[in-house]
């Protein structure tokens, strides 16, 4: 078997079959495929899809290209959540100390942000002490005691989506369909869950912007997890605006604390209720979505929830007084109202330039290896839809530096569009797709 | 300007500015751009296409990579032609001598063979001392005392082909309308030609096996080369049989005497005849194709192109005595005559097939640094609708070494479709295409 047959077949629109995908990963791993003809195949992937088939064939070699953790020796089910990320996107902060307060077990394996997005373990790093290193065997150790661990991608999961990624990120090959899906289900299910709840994002915050083509990666996640032997749902959520109200990481930390505690802004609360209740169906301890949502609301009126959040933050060398009391989080030196040009509503939020001005204050990471300030980034004072005067704050901005001040203002004032007239609703949740949408 | 950003617009349809083109084909030629970057290029290029500006700044960015050669001390027009590529296609050996005996300036560098197609260098070559491997300065020298250089590539020109070239061939890019007439057209035109005859094969031994394709690629190649200057016509002419009846080096030298002779083949003979007629035109020796041709015709007769072979051959190093007496050349030592297995008539031949029996015998390279054996190939007995008896022979095998005989034997004797009724009669020349196609 050559490479070049394989990409020259994938070119003219063969369907690749499992011993060719298995060959092309292998040989990107050991590195005896050079990565000028791995990019030549992303591209043809890129430019014309791949067949469902081919699809679970890359995500399983992809997947088995590193190390599968064995969680069978801890009674119950393992399940965790995946967003597609998007701008305070807080929600695993609040929903992997839920589902574990209720019994489940929550092995999470996180990214980091970049460009306008966020990730969860930069939020988790802002709070002092906490490590997100942990090694399988010490993430193993946690997870026995607590029923979740928080932790960092380590290098033997997945190894051969590491290289992949990075080929994608410089040949414009990020944003393709199969390939995402390969690249977060390989890492996801090497967490060795047996449920998945998907988070896809659709919006102007998020990477897929339009509602068809986040329906078709959600569909697409949850038919090939389902099909490796993993109950799964994808729920395509809303990120036409930031998600609460809080972007930038102990921020988000601080503010999912709140939610935590059955308070703070409705849209995030809701969100984790649902992705919680997912989660405890696929766990088991729930019976339908609706006791799910009873059960996870239950975790924040009784304190359990924030009680596990503290318990995994002590655990991980974090500091848990700052959970109960959030005022001991970095905080920025200055804050800067942004205000409103004009009277009206507000109609449409470009929610990545908000992401971007977090980034320009330091929230956020240009480059791979940008160092971050956990203390800056913005408050959202008016979401869609909400009425605002002229000179009224539409957010406020929270930074250190002074040095990208100004851009990140007139981004995030730009980034609001005020209208005469309310606009319509958004919905939260437009879509729940997968083979397990109709586990209620 | 960054290669990603340029690969990533490609890749979501845009079209090229110039400077992107440019900043491309330099960073390809610095090595500032890596191979992953330009084979994800390549093949975007290769699933998208190019439009003709794009492809027009590619080409003269590919040909502004290296030398161009001025040729404007030497009186008269330079012209040269260029093939795609085929089986038994010797007509450079004819058709050089017989415009240079004209008067034309023909400064030709051409390619060695791969696969199953030929190449001029190769057939060169088996005329015993003679070198290919002029520097730009010794072709000069031959060129203005015979006014005919036959040289392969120089590291001075077009730089950035050799690069890209490399690159196709592994990652299955090859095929690409846009990227071929870059390859053809940045070597051709920086011979500082000014005129051009394009031998665009169609048929079973071409690369395109289709007319709209060769079409498209005819209209292109003469398109952008007139629009960078220089005067051209793209003849689609036919491949659906080896062109002439020998295929092997020295076997294609002989077939070219004879045809220099005025015998020889009338399919060859009359090919070669239109070429040289185009470059007559071009080089302003002959006011029309009819005229072209008749005084390519009448350089056969006195026998003016074949006194300037031999002066060609001694001025490169080579043995001139070959050209006076073909006998001279390398032989084969053992002949094997293929039969045809059924009585009729030859409906169709696989003639790739024909150019891969021939390179198992040694006539050509399966890789680009294989050794080849001047000597050997094979003389077709029967063209195109002919009428065979059963054990006639269809061709003669020449070889030396038995190594891979049965092989050559298998595949040519597959390569001949015998049937009851004589088949229709297919074109020599099915188009002439270009701006110039009216010269006459």
């Amino acid at each position: 078997m050559r490479a070049v047959d394989i990409i020259r077949r994938k070119r003219h629109g063969a369907e690749l079959s499992r011993q060719e995908l298995a060959f092309l990963v292998s040989g990107v791993l050991d590195g005896t495929i050079p990565d000028y003809q791995t990019a030549a195949f992303l591209m043809a992937v890129a430019l014309l899809g791949m067949s469902e088939q081919e699809t679970l064939g890359l995500t399983e070699e992809m997947l088995h290209s590193g190390s599968v953790l064995d969680l069978s020796d801890l009674p119950g089910e393992k399940v965790d959540k995946h967003s597609t990320g998007g701008v305070g996107d807080k929600t695993s902060l609040v929903i992997a100390p839920l589902a574990a307060a209720a019994g489940v077990i929550v092995p999470m394996i996180s990214g980091r942000g970049l460009a306008h997005s966020g990730g969860t373990l930069d939020k988790l790093e802002s709070i002092p002490g906490f490590s997100v290193r942990l090694g399988l065997s010490e993430c193993r150790r946690v997870l026995a005691k607590a029923g979740c661990a928080l932790i960092g991608q380590t290098d033997e999961i997945a190894p051969a989506d590491r290289k992949l990624y990075a080929l994608r990120d410089v040949t414009g090959t990020v944003d393709s369909v199969p390939l995402i899906v390969g690249s977060i289900l390989s890492k996801k299910l090497a967490e060795g869950i047996t449920g998945l709840v998907l988070d896809v994002k659709v919006g102007s915050g998020a990477f897929m912007k339009e509602l068809n083509s986040a329906t078709e990666l959600g569909t697409l996640l949850a038919s090939i997890a389902h099909r490796l032997g993993t109950r799964s749902v994808a729920i395509v959520s809303d990120m036409s605006q930031p998600l609460g109200t809080h972007v930038g990481n102990a921020l988000e930390v601080k503010e999912s604390v709140e939610v935590l505690r059955g308070r703070g802004p409705e849209d995030l609360r809701e969100l984790c209720l649902l992705l919680t209740a997912y989660m405890l169906v696929f766990g088991r301890v729930a019976g339908s979505v609706q006791e799910g949502k009873e059960k996870a609301a239950s975790m924040m009126a009784s304190g359990a929830g924030l009680q596990k959040f503290s318990e995994i933050v002590r655990l991980q060398g974090g500091d848990p007084r700052v959970i109960e009391d959030p005022e001991r989080l970095p905080r920025a030196a200055h804050l800067e109202d942004v205000p409103s040009p004009r009277t009206g509503y507000v109609g449409r939020i470009d929610t990545e330039a908000i992401g971007v001005a977090a980034m320009l204050l330091g929230a956020g990471r240009e480059t791979v290896d940008a160092p971050i300030d956990p203390a800056v980034g913005l408050v959202v004072k008016r979401k869609l839809g909400e009425a605002v005067t002229a000179g009224d704050p539409l957010l406020t901005l929270h930074y250190n530096s002074p040095a990208r001040r100004e851009e990140a203002v007139r981004l995030a004032s730009r980034a609001y569009h005020i209208q005469s007239e309310p606009p319509a609703k958004v919905p939260l949740v437009h879509k729940i797709l997968g083979p397990l949408e109709g586990v209620s």
